[in-house]
């Protein structure tokens, strides 16, 4: 599991006091290689926090021989200081593994507008390195953590070569905006270009369409590090696949863990005329609060779907639409379907398709209902 | 007060027996003269309710001889059978007027895809017609309540005329998706034309601007009815104005009365590019979930309105960003600024003010932090 599954990686989680808690929250994944592939992407906010930037430049080469991750502080709108601060993180690590600052990506999470305590983190960005082994992905998975309730991980075997990740954080588990951090490693020989276009592939259909409550980070980052240790050279397709698969893995592990919902929804939207116009309606659904209510109210308000669909500019005919909550179809035509109350909403899982009557393309965003807890963790803990 | 403010009016709000509660649930407002002007606004919402398709056409000609509202019940997402009742409802009640169907307006409010008891609905539009009388506006405003905790009305007095109006609802105060329904009238002698200009300038700055929960309703209707009863022949710039306070003291109400909230929020984005950049912005900031539970916390977190402000594509530059919290300047050039420690949350009213550094526009947003009750009231009521 987690990032030194695949071979030619060590990883180590150590505690260097930045957390009131006393839990880890430094972490450090080391590519031994002989490859150093690497490919990431970032938030889309214009607000990005230091380490955001510094890494977009870290890996614009396509190379990167180790991610530094610290919880505790998410060194955003931080100014100079904060930038100089993510610089001298890189610098240390650098220093410790005998590589370039210029080839370590620095990650960051925890509250906005606060500095970091250099003082705690550098000693704990060598203690990390020291830590460092080849089975040190459960610690640095568990070291990233802020308010999630278990280390998410996971690991895909291809033909000869393993891909393993580690995730931490989702919005509604946000007291202080945490942010989402993906770290991914493989053994697979894959070149820099090709990784780039996998990672974005897979992102685009599992990261980028976990919406828990439309509150976009100014910190999301995912990491992908490739060592050629396996020696095996994948299909691309299939190593794309994969990925795909370890990335829907852990995007699901982060909507099963906020810890503020009592129900994982799938919001898919079927038979639209585009993609784009699936995801935006799917979208749309997710981020109505009156929907979310409803779901935790274990209510089959399906007026509530329909009126969310109603603000987007897909293309659909309002009296075609078709709304069915868990396999029962509640709207019909735009109107009255099957009685709401055969709809069973007591399970965690809930299932919602609405079908445009407009084409033939499909997307699910998988999302969170909204809760008391929610109100109450993001209300009460935040500063 | 209300819509009998002005002379040429009569109003009246009755019991049909829609609502449950045993409470007013059906209201008329007659226009007696001698003009019979009217222009009116819609939701935008594509999933439109039957009275909005009804009165869109309705009201095209620039006259309306009378509203008919009922609460209980939203007709939409109805079909065929919910637009005929629509229908039916104004031929009954230009019946009883001896008026044209076509020249009357059909406002509705309550749950989603659910039919109107016709047979309770109709004898509730002959009660409330043998009601009619120049005093009716304050039973008229209480009729087309759902949760509203009071009702809501408002008047203006021009230089010889009169405008007034009753409102209700917002998305804050929507168990079962209850929308924003208003009737102003005035016995200023305006032409439809104008009276249309002067209604579209003034909600575009005030309900437009208003977003409680950021879920668009599929009823929201605004209607202004002149009847020149007055004599008066206003100055449209003054009128207009007027106009403009009587919507703003309608949303203001509106906004206040948000049952699940305990915080009144401004959110004022100034020196924007444009007055649409500065709009984009503050409605990103009103709308983020973790904004409103940090104001729900009384938590002064100027680092979830910068998140929000980065994810539009308003002009600014992060590193010029200034936020101010109730006067105190927490964030300057995107960085920290005073203590957060100096911002008191403790009253109701909360304003929030970003400058962007990009022009001299600005725009407000009014909305409300999302708190416990909001999840109570619209997740335990709603079916």
């Amino acid at each position: 599991m987690s990032v030194t599954a695949a071979q030619g990686f060590r990883a180590a989680g150590v505690t260097a006091g930045l957390k009131a808690s006393g839990n880890p929250d430094v972490a450090l994944v080391v590519n031994d290689g002989p490859a150093k592939s690497a490919a990431a992407v970032f938030t889309s906010n214009r607000v990005a926090a230091a380490p955001v930037h510094w890494s977009r430049q870290a890996i614009s080469d396509g190379r990167a021989d180790a991610v530094i991750l610290n919880s505790g502080g998410a060194n955003a709108c931080t100014g100079p200081e904060g930038f100089q601060n993510t610089h001298s993180t890189a610098e240390k690590t650098a220093a410790l593994l005998g590589v370039s600052a210029s080839d370590v990506v620095v990650c960051s999470t925890g509250l906005i507008g606060e500095q970091l305590p250099m003082d705690k983190l550098l000693p704990g960005v060598e203690a990390a390195a020291a830590a460092l082994n080849n089975d040190g992905g459960a610690d640095a998975a568990t070291a990233i953590m802020t308010t999630d309730s278990v280390a998410k991980q996971s690991r895909f075997d291809g033909a000869g070569y393993v891909i393993g990740g580690m995730a931490k954080g989702a919005g509604m588990l946000a007291p202080g905006l945490a942010t989402m951090l993906v770290v991914i490693t493989t053994d697979a020989h894959v070149e820099a270009p090709a990784l780039d276009m996998a990672l974005r592939e897979a992102t685009r259909v599992t990261f980028d369409r976990t919406d828990s409550d439309g509150c976009m980070s100014t910190n999301d980052t995912v990491v992908l590090l490739a060592s050629g240790a396996s020696g095996a050279v994948p299909d691309l397709a299939q190593f794309s696949a994969g990925l795909t698969t370890v990335c829907a893995d852990l995007a699901r592990q982060l909507i099963t863990d906020a810890e503020g919902a009592s129900h994982d929804i799938a919001v898919t939207t079927i038979n639209a005329a585009s993609e784009r116009d699936a995801e935006v309606v799917s979208r749309a659904v997710a981020r109505s609060n009156l929907f979310k209510t409803a779901i935790f109210g274990k209510d089959p308000n399906w007026g509530r779907v329909l009126s969310a669909v109603g603000t987007t500019d897909a293309a659909f005919e309002p009296d075609q639409l078709n709304v069915t909550m868990n396999g029962v179809q509640v709207c019909r035509n735009g109107g009255v379907g099957d009685s709401r109350d055969l709809v069973d909403l007591e399970a965690r899982e809930v299932i919602v398709m609405i079908d445009l009557n407009a084409g033939d393309k499909s997307a699910t965003i998988w999302t969170n209902d909204l809760t008391h807890e929610y109100v109450h963790e993001n209300s009460a803990y935040s500063s």
